[in-house]
């Protein structure tokens, strides 16, 4: 049976998703537990996408396939009572055999926390402390240039020549809430770095450095050295995913 | 000359904040990091109060004496380049040398925070994760019957017998935001595990196995055996204090 795991994690202690040798990884500890629930049969989850190091998530899923007789509820509890603390499966599903987390995926909604106010020890890897004022109203300019089908290569760290890097981005948004900035995204994919280099330059725009209007330029000219700084992974979550 | 120092900290990786031999404390940080800007002279910290393994504070306070040349701004400075990233001085002010930290207090306000949704990886250390429903309204009856002045001996831990344990809370309030429960009580001064204890008991009244009303015989009780369990130090906050 393929089920749909909803999982959150805390990024703080993680090397990123992707499983490598040696390092402590999201996916490892995914793994470990499914084959813990599995019987002991190496079970392996197949994520909707990667976040990296110090990235947190509120809701990433995968699909991955169990053999034992379990239901919805009690993979759910399995999973989290062989999962570390800074790990949560939220809900699981039964799918198709032919579901594919990556592939279905439709959209994908990121958040960006900056703290605009006084340094904030509980949050320091929670968002990003900036602790100074800047101009929101220019951002809020700014980040409506993003929106739309475009090629985002200009904002894309480790670019590889070939790679596609069109993406449409359909929605977009600022909150201010206390000294909280909140950056939101949903499009139908994104490139590694891609939200937070686009963070970034918000950043630029927002401390007077770039004009609001110049994200098109930047856009236009498919140069990862004129978009600017990549802004830190603690305050980047990634929210949901649609199907 | 002498200084009130605000400070917040994330309790997490603290053994409390009372300086104690081998073990990470809050004190022993900020007179480390006192005596550094006191240019190597042995200086402490004397703290409004203390906290226990844990417990967070947004805004604490204490006085030092500094004998170098130094203003309000610089001060705050240069003891945030000496601190570690969980404490943070947020404000320093010059006061007179018989100001006392402790001695001049004259009310504090300390949260506690339950999250009653699903459990949160990324606030694990910042709440205490009880991910189930409870009976709010039942908990808003029971919280004011610890207004006014009482003896609270029975919620107090480690009691010594012959201390006194009359105090007086002037305010309480429980708000739900989401899915949190921001429980607050504001008062001339709080015993050792006294907001956690009478949050433990908060919480058997939400849950049915006590009634609002018997707060009261539990506080003429004085008997600690009466009151329950102590809630998890990570959902406490030190909010502020008043002199």
């Amino acid at each position: 049976m393929r089920f749909l795991i909803k999982f959150s994690y805390d990024g703080t202690r993680f090397n990123g998703f992707q499983a490598q040798k040696n390092q402590r990884t999201v996916e490892e500890k995914m793994n470990e537990a499914l084959t813990q629930v599995n019987n002991g049969k190496k079970t392996c989850i197949t994520a909707t996408g990667r976040t990296d190091k110090g990235v947190h998530a509120l809701a990433q899923y995968g699909h991955a396939d169990i053999n034992v007789e379990i239901n919805e509820r009690q993979l759910k509890r399995a999973l989290n009572s062989f999962l570390p603390d800074d790990i949560h499966v939220i809900e699981t599903r039964e799918v198709d055999d032919d579901f594919h987390a990556r592939y279905d995926a439709k959209g994908k909604t990121y958040r960006y926390i900056m703290n605009l106010g006084e340094y904030n020890p509980m949050e320091r890897n929670y968002a990003f402390q900036y602790n100074y004022d800047i101009d929101v109203e220019a951002m809020r300019k700014a980040i409506r240039y993003f929106e739309g089908e475009h090629d985002y290569r200009a904002f894309v760290t480790e670019n590889k020549e070939k790679e596609n890097c069109v993406r449409s981005i359909f929605y977009t948004n600022i909150d201010e809430e206390d000294d909280k900035l909140i950056i939101e995204f949903e499009g139908n994919g994104f490139l590694r770095y891609q939200v937070r280099n686009m963070v970034g330059y918000l950043i630029k725009v927002g401390e007077g450095k770039a004009t609001p209007e110049s994200v098109v330029e930047v856009l236009e000219s498919l140069d990862r050295t004129k978009s600017g700084k990549t802004a830190p992974a603690q305050g980047l979550y990634l929210v949901d995913v649609e199907f």
